[in-house]
């Protein structure tokens, strides 16, 4: 295997955080824009996004919710009327404080004194104080209930480190805001999002999740619990990918979303919210990549197959590209994973060889390059980019007729889908070490090299409080923090390893993004 | 007719501008947010900016173009370098000064002094410059061009007077911008928008539109040449509904577009750019609506089939039900205007009658209201609502059988789409005066009466600099501005009533949003 010369220089093993960003550039999925925190989406990667949110918003559509658009500014007196709320996030934001530029004088430009906001507009960091006052103009009746809104929207948290896809200080996302009568009816919806969101990833994703319950000191600044999905990336460490919460009457409270009930009383809404956001690129590219750049699955991939003709610039060209979009027509004519299969003839000059590594950096499914020859002999010539390379070190494409090519197209990128999700599962547990009893093993466990082995599962007592900021403080000179307890685990047996209580959770403990 | 209880409580004829704010209001699609110059868009004007966004993407896609995002802020730096774009745009803007809140001592927040911007950021009002930093980054050689880019997103212009969708601080869109080798090519990409404009207009939206030139006083600032498409309102004013313009090199100087032509020199590329937005759902609103609410183009309705069940809350609701579900299977089974039939069954509690009226207001084209003796017999009960009223008064429901409905379903939406455009146009041509030879013609038509007749089509010498000030001026006294030059009218007869001199293009003269 030694003889393979993979795509980028740099490996996984190597050099994981400049292998991530590697994946991004020769992928074209994004850059650094020259604005302070912010990237530029490129087509490839926003063709991901796309993808994402054609397959989630129907999800959310079938669960009964509507889209709507909420303001971009968010006056501070909105902000400042869930205490709770403002302490979590009243910190690094972007504030509108005028609204006009004049001159300054020097040739360029500045704000202009005289138009001076009498109250600074903050840029949605999230939309709950916003969407909450619309509430409670909406919601009169029990009749009124649940609210089910979602919206597709920019938010900006100004961040001082910043890593594309991860952490920018603007970003991309979904996020559903929801009014319910009780609480009963507000965390099952909270439930059912989270179940929407664990779906999502391990379907068109691919991605394994576990999906729990945050800690208490990880919660959402005013939410009464906090539920995510967190993945796995393939250096050990944990993503976050998704998180729905039960904000019980808080924000219901601070903005009066009041309804009358059955009985004509008077009471105050449950309320919930939940998003994912352009991050999740960030975690398919690191649980599905590879030293030859990303690899993307069927169901979010842009384009799922592509068509290399070898053009060689002569008269031969025209029946060789004649013949290459019969095989795309045939090919776009059948359903995959549901949909008409997406696929994409490359007629631009270059090099075949050019063409085709810039595709497998990019993560297309299947690639078919088609000569004179192929084209004659009515073949084409297949290359799966989960099973890139042979033994030798050489590309393992497989020599096939057109019509067993195109009667197996749906079924290859299906068991490609399948395959990526195996595959990172199979990873995933394998470095989830379990049973680790004592906080001595746990410091073993991430102190024996450099690496991040993967994460550990532990038993606790679930402490808050005090007790709870003593465990955190302890994991944190291990670099570590909680994940989260998954749902449905049985009850552990024996002690919790940070207060000698009898355990009473199963967490998930990992170094994160 | 005079029997007609109509669903609004202001007509067109009474009040426009009220019956617009009525339309919105009652056909629940937005309403004031709390935050200054900020609409919130609700489900069912957010359901027909969903259907536009799909509809106008194929096309973006189908001509070439890639979607991508780009920053939502903009150093004032990216914005001081293309000094005519700065005159026309660096007035009303939001500007972003801090990037952090504090506690104020009062108990609330405020901007931290500390966290002063060294520069100050700019919420875009447009992308150009960003974009344009982008491109300079991205094209090298003439091999990368054309370079096609687009977006969908929010933008922001400070506006003193909002209208909802007409006129907002924020508004959705989609802005393209395109990067050429020369002015041929960046021309007929121009025009080439300027057509996928005329056509959306046109099909989806059931809005007639003249495409033309606009005249060099309403020019993008920066632009060479701005091209619009204007639609004429049911009050005789003229809506601007989207824009294509040639940037010629400016932009592509100030950002530093440059490539290696094929002769191995340095060229400066040429750019364009073009846009629709939210500000159309306010042009099918006033070209659509009538006095009982708002009346959408099938093919932009987010339901164009709602059957209502005329539940009587008894055991007789279940096969009720059961029949409309199998209604609107049968219906969602086929296609119309190019797409599977959205059909929604509304089984909410509540009076089928005010349920009715509801849909009346939002416009949906066919409405089935079907009772227990409808199912019975195998019937519907039809209401279209382009037809709503019999003239003794009455809503003109059609009782039919179910299979003849289901059967002529598609071709009853094509024809209320067709009709709606049929009714608009006509309109719109009636209300163009032509022959308008003189400035007393022009003086005397849009004096008559407080009414605004339509448009004036006029002749005129095309005067550019001090002479087109003066034109514009005198029109101003009149509260009319000169829309576009259309193309290809003919060469004009006669001589300019502005300028004495020899015609050489046909404008419209009108009033405007």
């Amino acid at each position: 295997m030694s003889s393979i010369r993979h795509a980028l220089n740099v490996t996984r093993e190597g050099d994981f955080a400049q292998w991530y960003q590697a994946v991004i550039a020769e992928a074209d999925m994004a850059e650094e824009s020259g604005v302070r925190g912010c990237m530029v989406i490129k087509p490839w990667g926003y063709g991901i996004w796309e993808r994402m949110q054609k397959l989630l918003d129907i999800e959310i559509k079938a669960t009964g919710h509507e889209n709507c658009y909420f303001p971009l500014f968010i006056p501070l007196s909105f902000f400042e009327k869930e205490a709770e709320h403002v302490e979590g996030f009243a910190k690094e934001m972007a504030v509108v404080t005028h609204h006009r530029l004049i001159p300054n004088g020097k040739g360029g430009l500045m704000p202009d004194p005289e138009a001076k906001l009498e109250e600074p507009l903050v840029v949605r960091p999230t939309s709950e104080t916003v969407i909450g006052a619309a509430m409670s103009r909406w919601v009169q009746s029990w009749r009124d209930l649940p609210l089910l809104t979602n919206q597709w929207a920019n938010v900006v948290r100004w961040e001082m480190r910043t890593r594309m896809f991860l952490r920018t200080s603007e970003f991309l996302w979904q996020e559903g805001h929801t009014a319910h009568a009780d609480k009963t009816d507000a965390m099952e919806e909270t439930m059912r999002m989270l179940e929407v969101y664990r779906a999502f990833a391990e379907g068109p994703l691919a991605m394994p999740v576990i999906a729990g319950e945050k800690p208490e000191n990880e919660r959402f600044p005013g939410a009464d619990a906090t539920y995510s999905i967190e993945a796995m990336m393939q250096d050990g460490k944990a993503l976050q990918a998704g998180t729905s919460h039960y904000l019980g009457t808080s924000f219901a409270e601070a903005a009066g979303i009041r309804y009358q009930d059955r009985e004509g009383q008077q009471a105050t809404c449950h309320t919930t919210s939940w998003g994912v956001s352009t991050r999740m690129i960030g975690g398919v590219i690191m649980v599905h990549g590879d030293d030859d750049g990303l690899r993307v699955p069927p169901q979010i991939a842009p384009h799922q197959i592509v068509i290399l003709p070898m053009l060689r610039e002569n008269e031969g060209d025209d029946a060789l590209l004649a013949y290459c979009e019969e095989v795309r027509r045939a090919l776009a004519g059948q359903s995959a994973l549901g949909e008409p299969i997406r696929v994409h003839l490359d007629k631009r000059a270059g090099k075949a060889t050019g063409k085709r590594w810039a595709w497998v950096k990019k993560g297309v499914p299947l690639i078919l390059e088609i000569g004179g020859r192929d084209a004659e002999a009515s073949q084409v010539s297949v290359l799966r980019r989960d099973r890139l390379w042979r033994d030798d070190g050489k590309p393992d494409f497989r020599g096939e007729p057109r019509e067993t090519f195109i009667a197996g197209a749906a079924a290859e990128l299906e068991a490609i889908q399948a395959g990526l999700f195996t595959e990172a599962k199979s990873r995933r547990d394998r470095q989830i070490v379990r049973g680790v009893d004592s906080f001595e093993a746990l410091s073993a466990m991430f102190s024996e090299s450099e690496k991040t082995p993967g994460w550990a599962q532990v038993a606790w007592s679930a402490p808050s409080g005090a007790a709870l900021d003593a465990v955190v403080a302890k994991l944190k000179s291990l670099k570590l923090t909680i994940r989260n307890t998954p749902l449905g685990a049985p009850a552990p047996s024996g002690m919790c390893m940070f207060t000698g209580q009898p355990a009473t959770q199963t967490i998930y403990v990992a170094r994160t993004y």
